[in-house]
Order: structure tokens, then C-alpha cells, then sequence
């Protein structure tokens, strides 16, 4: 568990890192959205990655707490083991959202600074996912926590992240030839 | 606290049954996208609705424990309650991020059936988030939790969600009047 927690305190520094450039990168886009859909929806993935922020900003320290040996034991009798699980849990999550919404905004800013930065953040992010993910499984499989991925049906053939047209953008046609958009009011007659 | 937790294990099973029929209206709509960006955009809101349900699946009896009198004491020692009052804390960020999943769908899905149900759940939910978000400020501070409120600083002039298109229809403008939508590629050049 010691060496799981010093690959997480990796992983979410990291990633507290990329939710700000993220978050610098749609603040002049919703201060200068061409209407109120436009920064609702910018705004609302700005909000989320806020309050992931806000969160990581407690579970950050709680892992420190328990790389300094100060955080109990590793049994599920542990309340502020139990709690640090349950944010783990969470925060996979967060991370999941987070790598849609690098996903989403690839499919929008198309300069090339803002493609090779958001393929960077999307990259280095999905990888720490994995990582998260599959030492979540084992982590309460061996602590018994009774605990339930409510994503496991979507990955029954693969993580359905794999499959996104940014996965890898090396081994798959360039992102420059998904060239259609959807208009947000393109589904109005469905 | 007893009659705020009949009123947030009413609140939290409406929502729940609302969550349901979003994600029922979202399923067609992935099952029949256009392209990738437009799938990977509803699938990415099921999917977060997806994860609050099955945090509400553990919450809702977690809250009806403490109604038959079995969870405890309401006091910052009784890590139970303390469990209690995070899961309320990010239930709250729920609603908030679940009425603004419904503002973009009323922006998409513009056939009168549609905008009905969502104006209906729009509505509901936006007086459920305001309900708990005022009575967790009163709790918060009652139980001295230390908790930080990460939308604070937006709220600071009356809260965001009221100032959209769609928070009093009654009061506003007709929705048909918001004619204008955003391509999703309109900010390839921003």
C-alpha cells in the first residue's frame, strides 16, 4: 500500500497541475462565449473541474498523512482509512470525467497550441487512470469494501476510453480528419 | 437535523427517479449520434448521472439509518455522521451539476414533449439544490466541519443557476426565443 500511495500522490498533484491549465484554458472562452448555450456549457466543465480541484485539495494531504505513517492502519476498521478509499474511489472518477472533457475540447480547439497541450494533459491523464483503476480493484478486493464500479457493464469489451477518437492519436488517423462537428441543435427533430 | 433528513431522503429519491428518466431520454439519442463528438457529449453526461445514481444508491440508506435512530449520534465524533455530512456536501455539487445537465438539454432537445419533462425536473431540482445547499450551510456551521464551499466565490451575487435561460420560464423570455445555437466547431479559431 506504501508504494500504491506514493504512485497517487504522483497521479493527483499531477493532475491538480493540468485541471489549471485546463481551467486558465476555458476562462477567455466563457468570458468571450458568443451566447448563453456556449457558456453554459463551457462554465459547467469549468464548474466540475473546480470542484474536483477543491476536493484534491483535501485528499492530497489525507495521503500525505498516511505517507508520513500518521494515518492509521491499512484495515477497514480505520475510519480515516476508510475515508481515504472512498476518495480514491471518487476521484477515479474525477479522473474519467476529466479525460472526457480533454476529449471534448480536442474535439473544439483546433490550433495547434491548444491540440498539443490538451493531447499532453489527455495522455499523461488516461494513463493515470488506468493506473488508478486497476489498483482500485485490487486495493478492495484485498480490504473487502464491498465496493461496486457502477462503470463496470461499459467495460465488459475494453475500457470504453480506449476507443475515443484522441486515445492515440500515433496508431490512429490524424485528428484533423474528424472534421465534422455536431451542431448542439442538430438533434432537435430526434 | 431529524426534519432535515425527511426532507433530504425525500429530495434525494425524487432526484434519483429524475436521474433515471434523464438517462432513459439521453439512451436513444447516444444510440443514434451522428458522429463521435456527438456521443461522446451525451455519453459523457449519462455517465456522470450514471456515477451520482449509484452514490445515491449507498446514501439513500445511509440517511434512512439515521431516520430509525441507527446511525448514531449527530455529533462530529460519530465518524457514521461525518460520512453522512461529506456524501450530503457532494450530493449538493450533484444537483447543481445535474439542473445544469438539464439547462443543455433544454438548448438541444426542442419537441414540446422533451422540453416539458425537462422544465418539470429542471425546476424540481433547482428548488432541491437550493433547499440543501441553505440547509448544509446552516449544518456545516452548526457542526463546525470546516468545510469550504469551492462555488463560494461564484455565488457571491445571488446564485448562478438562477441567472440562466431557463430558471423561471414563466418570468422569461418564451425558451423558443433562443434560437441561436452554438456549433461546436464555432471556436476552432478562438
Amino acid at each position: 500500500m506504501k508504494d500504491e500511495l506514493t504512485e497517487f500522490y504522483n497521479i493527483f498533484t499531477d493532475t491538480k497541475k493540468d485541471i489549471e491549465s485546463f481551467m486558465a484554458m476555458l476562462d477567455p472562452v466563457i468570458n468571450h462565449a458568443n451566447d448563453d448555450h456556449e457558456r453554459l456549457y463551457y462554465h459547467h466543465i469549468y464548474e466540475e473541474e473546480e470542484q474536483r480541484l477543491s476536493r484534491l485539495a483535501e485528499m492530497i494531504p489525507l495521503i500525505e498523512t498516511f505517507q508520513a505513517g500518521k494515518g492509521g492502519d491499512f484495515v477497514p476498521s480505520n475510519n480515516t482509512f476508510n475515508r481515504l478509499l472512498q476518495e480514491l474511489n471518487l476521484e477515479k472518477f474525477g479522473l474519467h470525467n476529466f479525460v472526457e472533457h480533454l476529449d471534448l475540447a480536442l474535439f473544439q480547439f483546433k490550433d495547434a497550441e491548444r491540440q498539443a497541450k490538451l493531447s499532453e494533459m489527455r495522455s499523461a491523464n488516461h494513463k493515470s487512470y488506468q493506473f488508478v483503476k486497476e489498483k482500485l480493484a485490487g486495493i478492495n478486493a484485498r480490504f473487502d469494501t464491498g465496493y461496486t464500479d457502477p462503470h463496470a457493464h461499459h467495460d465488459e469489451h475494453g475500457d470504453h476510453l480506449d476507443h475515443q477518437a484522441h486515445a492515440a492519436p500515433a496508431a490512429k488517423a490524424p485528428i484533423q480528419k474528424t472534421k465534422r462537428s455536431f451542431t448542439v441543435g442538430s438533434l432537435i427533430s430526434k
